[in-house]
């Protein structure tokens, strides 16, 4: 009832304005002497500059500061497979968070294929006039392979939101929830429950940032050595793992574990389980909008500390915390691609932007404006390593 | 040397800004409840409702008032195949006039492919977000295939500017012109210089007004039957014409002709070939930057009115006027598609905001409000019937 209020609130102001952007003019267009500039016959001038030095693109051009907004709409939100027509609303969306929290001009690209060779093909196509790719809703496993692809066949930063969002501030939030339980990233031991885009991205991180004792499950259980039905991505999570042995459901995989981070869907973790877990569980229940649990329960269950995805309950796991300024920084410095590194150095700096450290405030809020120069700057320092 | 200052004074201000456009939001994003409407979780209404109903697109997102530029950087201005980073400027600063002109929202997409079927594909892939196609740039004979085949298989408007722009300014002018030379379009007779992209629409508008004594040259001169060489374009032309059986050069075309309609190069029309001419030579020497012969000389030749695409003479033929309010009324009014009925509409509609017609004022200025408004209500008019 409160959810289709909120579906009719934002309809109408969809249709009030039409769509959420538009796009307009830096420089003045007022008269002749500014229609030469802008325009011919100035702009010719500015033409042949970059055919001589492509790389003043960057800088003469809205390549300097512009991102595309990927999508096939083939996984919107938590919708499923809606098309490219209706993920055109969420595309802009993201482009408006993009230039209100990190000042980057970004345009949604909503691409009527779902073939991962042709994304792939159009995007580099596309590529000459965009700074920056952000992949979004791309359904899993497509999005690693168009991901992967795009990274190493082109100049320019590509990054699957899905992914990688999600898996920074989880990260982000796991730092500092673990400062609070007084366990170190070596000995915690933590089950992941959902591996697609998210999934994925998020064993990556914590592999790379150190805590390896990890138990990913999918639909089918704990992915393990006997399975045979495992994607490239999941023997990978399997291999950084120093848990390799365990065999199960979720349930199997939770006991005396320390961490549970849900990217699955409603009902997948039980009062149960939670009570199987270690002395100080804790729990992101991430799955949108409706977590894998409600905090109420969980909490009545012996939850040490909860997060969600959503903005009604303390500690939410917000992706919009890092592209924005993720993306100025790599557009900035012009750092040519996305890596691990990039994100967990994030990650930290963000942990470190709460100072009222508390089992409710484990991560800051996007509008609070120094988690956004936070991440500008981790990634600044990177680039000037 | 000017030409020189005017470019460098072009790239300071591009670097300046770097790059003309930018993104913006229309919706608030201040704080939370902005955003669960602007995105998660109201966002997901629209989605839905757009899923269930994909005509919503256009009332609910950017596809209301947003046109793709598309160019592949092959005929660049004057500058010719510079390729699509090169392109870039100078589709920022029409969607700069999109905007400020028309109120139309307009993003530059460059692709890095100069393959007519690939560009085709890539366009209708990335249409979904788009209520409106302006082809640009697109070199002659691909741009007519390219055109041709989008009108058909989308279902949004495209319109190649080089083409349409400048015939219909330039049929619009001309009207004008024959007003002040009190000639009849049944009578008139005209030669048209350069049959590329400008060349083939011209004559298509002209023979769709009712100007059908027309030759048609291209740099192996008068396009008759007797040639082997000719395009399905410049075929058609001659079809359309009632001087079929002409032969020789231009030269040979211009003897006892009413008017010269160059979209050639520079040097292509002589004084003599002008003396040549009927009584009132009309001539537009739309070269640019530099015309096919300079207007003082047109003038000591005898002419009767010139027009040229420079600002700085009198009767700028400039695709400006038409392309920014053309679409608009096309997006609001939701019409199809692009058709020849529409272009000469807007040229008799164009003609007639002129008041104060004279040999130096026979088109408005795209300063001039007027000419943006009855742009519009020729469209519109089209749409009501």
């Amino acid at each position: 009832m409160i959810k289709n209020k909120k579906y009719e609130e934002s309809i109408k102001l969809h249709k009030k304005h039409g769509g959420k952007l538009e796009v307009i003019s830096k420089v003045p267009l007022k008269n002749k002497n500014d229609l030469s500039l802008a325009y011919t016959p100035g702009v010719a001038g500015v033409c042949e500059a970059i055919a001589k030095n492509p790389k003043l693109a960057r800088e003469l051009t809205i390549k300097k500061n512009t991102v595309a907004i990927v999508s096939d709409g083939s996984a919107i939100l938590g919708l499923g497979n809606l098309g490219p027509l209706a993920s055109i609303p969420v595309m802009e969306g993201k482009a408006a968070i993009f230039k209100n929290f990190g000042g980057v001009d970004a345009f949604p690209i909503c691409v009527d294929t779902q073939d991962t060779e042709e994304i792939i093909k159009l995007v580099k196509q596309i590529a000459p006039v965009f700074g920056g790719i952000n992949l979004e809703d791309i359904s899993a496993p497509r999005c690693f392979e168009v991901e992967e692809r795009l990274r190493r066949e082109l100049d320019i930063p590509v990054m699957h939101d899905d992914q990688w969002g999600a898996a920074t501030v989880g990260l982000s939030a796991l730092i500092n929830a673990l400062k609070l339980a007084k366990i170190k990233k070596e000995n915690v031991k933590v089950v992941v429950a959902g591996v697609g885009s998210a999934g994925v991205a998020t064993g990556r991180l914590l592999h790379a940032y150190g805590i390896t004792n990890t138990i990913f499950c999918d639909s089918k259980g704990i992915i393990n050595k006997k399975r045979t039905d495992l994607t490239k991505e999941k023997k990978e999570l399997l291999k950084g793992s120093t848990l390799k042995e365990r065999t199960g459901t979720l349930a199997d995989a939770l006991i005396d574990m320390d961490v549970f981070i849900g990217l699955s869907k409603p009902g997948t973790l039980t009062e149960e389980m939670i009570k199987s877990m270690g002395p100080k569980p804790i729990l992101f229940t991430l799955a949108n909008p409706t977590p894998e649990i409600m905090p109420e329960a969980a909490h009545k269950a012996g939850a040490f500390i909860v997060a969600t995805g959503r903005s009604d309950y303390p500690n939410q796991i917000n992706n919009s915390l890092v592209f924005p300024n993720a993306f100025k920084a790599m557009l900035d410095y012009q750092i040519p691609q996305f890596k691990n590194e990039i994100f967990t150095t994030i990650a930290v700096a963000l942990a470190n932007v709460v100072k009222k450290l508390n089992k409710e405030n484990i991560i800051p809020s996007m509008f609070d404006k120094k988690a956004g120069i936070a991440v500008y700057k981790a990634v600044a320092s990177l680039a000037k390593k």
